[in-house]
């Protein structure tokens, strides 16, 4: 698929397109079904009450963008009618609904996805990722931002200073992955973590480790690249499980934090948790995993997995601002708005790629 | 002191044995195999440092129990020579050793079966159930409380006042296993709780929760008999299994205390907590479970295990003292010290043995 | 719906007014100064979006209604325009703004009468008490609920079963105090607790702490009406701080909950509290007062306060259905909305009294 | 006073002194009463069951050491016969006792100078540091380590890398004071932290928070050197307050590690504090200081204190191997044995002091 086909005039919206047109539409690469995204000219949103509308500037792709647009679903969630992609954006505050003060208008922003209701039980108690009434980008039947304009609640558009730039303000959202399984983890210094998995959210996880306090963080993989990168981040220690077996490395960490979701895999890593140690469970790995109860037992583990995460933005944004971690450097790939397809499936052909960047004003 | 003077019938009690001989000696029940237990005339044990002598007074009987007498082995924990078993005795302070001045003679109390080395890091954390050097009453190699004398740390002989009778006192251990599982599950009022399986374990964790402020507590099996128990106990819902699906009842409970140890159930289980639950798997149901990851991961549910439990015992003590928890509704039988068999083969007669006690003394 | 179905004897109540006009209006007792409380007819509210109207039963009198009708202020909140007092109401749901679709009408209903801006950081962290866009029935500016009708969230009418009095439904709120300081204290069984004043919070800092499963809870007051209803109510142990003095006491407890207020006996209490120990800081006290550093520090003791409350609805509704709790007992009189003055000034002439309420609709 | 007066034999030790003498005495800095110190020969101790003998490397001086020398006493802890001082020694294990086996001999540690009983109530919750039978280096009645040898319990031994210099081996205890703080504080990536006090132990409290991932400290004093120090060290903000005013600097920390022990300056430090902050008493002020009881309560603000800490050594060695923290930039002067004087009044001659190091080997 190329754009220029279907959508004959983008390629004209720098130029003599009319003015009054472009002024309340925007482009947006729609997924129609398994495998199947096309750009189309679709109204620019409007910010409701509390609501600003931001020009999209970065847009970090995600494996659960890759899962809907190979699959079409994520469990129970159902792509059934046309979606925009894309959880991760950055940008700028271009206009303001009513009763949404927080911002000057320029101001750059990086955008947390997902909206709760904010009234209900969860939300009164701090849980916010947990709402059932959450309205998160990307997700059935909710819109994303593989587009040029989003819309959002004012709060949810967490300022960021200049020193950010817009694909680090974009990955602020799998950092806060990070911070938030770090969290749950309880990892401080003295904290010995394994990080299974180098693909983003684990490196994230690594470096988030790291940022907690944690000195000796061990990262595994099957990708040398990876594992590469993973030491330049600051791991003190890699292995690559295809040569080396977990149980050899004698690691015993406090805790796990798994980022794989390969279901074998969980299993060996659980068991080399130390007593009262905690594996969180950050990877998805399908409905049903075997735990190893009996080690869970005696040794006291405790076990969680995160869903999203609350309140990490400005945490998040503090640790890349201060340069505790790095965020510019997982950018491997940047795409425009008619590209998100090989943006997508970059990681099939290059297994050097690691984050791929949309662009949607490019 | 003498022993005479501390036990003026024990001349009594194996007939015509000359006194002499029983003042360094006591009765044993010691297994030998699987199936196989003896009584023997055994050396008394003396106390060490700090330790004191117990005269037991009753001993409640455990699965754990059961299960070496059955099959010889708990996982790694295998019986290779001799062992005595019991691990839930009271008993009276008769002798103290060097060092040891905590009690005085004649002192009732309850002990704390295992004891660990105090020193280790586990220990100063305060995680003393986790040390690895645990000696832990009919554990092997670690000779039980199915016998008439046993020597223990001072420290882990807690005093109980008389409103406490011999069989509650003993069955402060089991107790404690509840009031450790609801700590770690965080009960309190407005925690709704569901308890899996109505065995001796499953009730006292019903009772802890209740004690610990919980008022929407409900408990399943198969057997009536106990579900029945639990309702008099004061559970707010019973559920039989084998005609009610967990399913339908609706009942989304904060916390989860799986007593049952049925991989199958289990999973069925952990579905139907709320967001943020807290999952605590008390029952031993073998090496691996089916841990259902997408739900654990999209509420968010923390799941952990039981492994014995730490500064417990005051705790229990106050809980039967005041009345909010009720320990002799769950005795259903006595049986002295050459009947241990009898005792640990009572559950599979009687369908509605709830606790078997065994009093070295009769 | 129309309000002549609702309120059939509505018209009666002030004699021949024109019904017309009744169905916007309403009564209520409005201070215009210390010391000065009028019965106004003014506009019946009209719920908003997501808000109710709810028919008053009943109001709990409270000490910072007393303080602001005497002084005109509390701290940094002064009445600098006519104000409605009471902030402790339960009553019936009559009619629903926009979106409110919770409850049926008639739906009787427990008020939590502090509204905050949900989605402040405060709000979003689960602190929603400490939200600083909060309104709270009865602070300046925010009128309260010593009326006939009144407009909250939806969210804050927490629904009560019928087995609830109006009065207990109107005094969930001062038990909120106490369930949320008991929270913040971490009480449970085996907290040894002190209570400082056995006024209405201290009474329901009692019931809350025996409820959190405490044991053993000792409070202390000048007034022996008091400390016997106490008794009555369960607690452990009583001292009549004229009579005996604390120290002399050797209590010991692990957590203090002060709801005396007086800067001199705060710090006898203090020293109290045994190591690790907690102290909760719930009566208001003036600016400032003495804190026995050395004491806290070498016992690592955690000394806090509180500032109403946050999620305890549902947990303090069902401590009382549950029968943990006993709100009636506290209440010794009740007033109509005419004599809000009297209700307000009881105190001062009975030293019997505990808790006063108002019956709007009488 | 000079040593070659006071101990005339010392100048021969390293000479033709008697090799059977010297293996069994040593040399000994003691305490005779305010303000005296002498150097004696005194006899080497021997270690007991599970201790190690430690040839004594360097001991940082402390302000409790000078307060000691200067008033003879700490609140209830009084010199009543002759002391050693110094409690933050590191040096190499020369002997074991029986029992020992966890060090080879020459291997180099810290030692963790306070030792509890490991197994009253506090030791077994994890809280040793309160253990009242706590046996602490230097405080009435327990010599410290001013002299050339000592005894430990061999678990408070903690091995240390070659990597860290005897001068860092021994400012693990007072970094221990620092990670215990934040610890209490909860301090982590996010948290904005205020300290006061930039003496020792508030530039290790300001190097642990930034080490547990804060990233915005400030860090008050009155002395231009210190402050500049804490630039050095990594201080995101520095404040002079005999310039400038904590209230103007609008910096709201959500932790105050409070660390001048100036009750006056504890009172504005405690009202900058952010909602739901907490506040840590480090710094010994006296026996009592003004709390805003009325700050405390409207912003639920935890107050707490340190006494000493417990289970800090590893993850403190860990944070100097690794870098994050830096304790030889601290040291600023050394002194033999015979100059403890010199050692412990430095202070009042040099304002550039930071921390004076005892080398008892010298």
């Amino acid at each position: 698929m190329t754009s220029h086909n279907v959508h004959p005039r983008s390629h004209h919206r720098r130029g003599g397109e009319p003015k009054a047109t472009r002024e309340h539409t925007m482009r947006a690469a729609v997924l129609h079904g398994v495998g199947k995204i096309t750009l189309e000219e679709r109204p620019r949103p409007e910010p409701g009450p509390r609501e600003v509308l931001v020009r999209v500037a970065s847009v970090g792709t995600c494996g659960s963008d890759v899962h809907y647009y190979e699959h079409g679903r994520i469990g129970d969630f159902v792509v059934e009618s046309p979606l925009v992609l894309g959880h991760e954006p950055s940008g700028t505050v271009v206009a303001a609904g009513s009763g949404a003060g927080r911002h000057r208008l320029g101001q750059r922003v990086s955008l947390e996805p997902g909206v709760p209701d904010f009234t209900c039980p969860q939300c009164r108690a701090g849980r916010y990722n947990l709402c059932p009434r959450m309205r998160f980008f990307g997700t059935p039947p909710i819109d994303g931002a593989f587009c040029e304009y989003v819309v959002v609640h004012e709060e949810f558009a967490h300022p960021v200073p200049d020193a950010l730039s817009d694909d680090a303000a974009a990955l602020i959202e799998p950092l806060s992955v990070g911070v938030w399984s770090c969290g749950k983890a309880r990892v401080g210094p003295g904290t010995r973590v394994l990080v299974t998995g180098a693909g983003p959210v684990g490196l994230l996880c690594l470096q988030a480790a790291l940022a907690f306090g944690a000195t000796d963080v061990m990262i595994t993989d099957v990708n040398p690249v990876r594992l590469g990168l993973a030491r330049d981040l600051g791991a003190s220690a890699t292995l690559d499980v295809r040569e080396d077996r977990l149980a050899d490395a004698a690691f015993d960490p406090d805790v796990l934090l798994e980022c794989s979701g390969h279901p074998a895999a969980i299993g060996e890593a659980v068991r080399s948790v130390e007593r009262a140690g905690r594996v969180v469970l950050v990877g998805m790995g399908g409905d049903e995993i075997p735990l190893p109860l009996a080690h869970v037992q005696t040794r006291e583990l405790e076990v969680t997995g995160t869903f999203r995460y609350a309140n990490t933005w400005p945490t998040a944004i503090e640790l890349v601002v201060s340069g505790r971690v790095r965020l510019d450097a997982l950018v491997t790939g940047h795409y425009g708005l008619a590209e998100v397809e090989q943006a997508l499936t970059a990681g099939t052909r290059d297994p050097g790629l690691v984050k791929a960047v949309v662009q949607p004003q490019e």
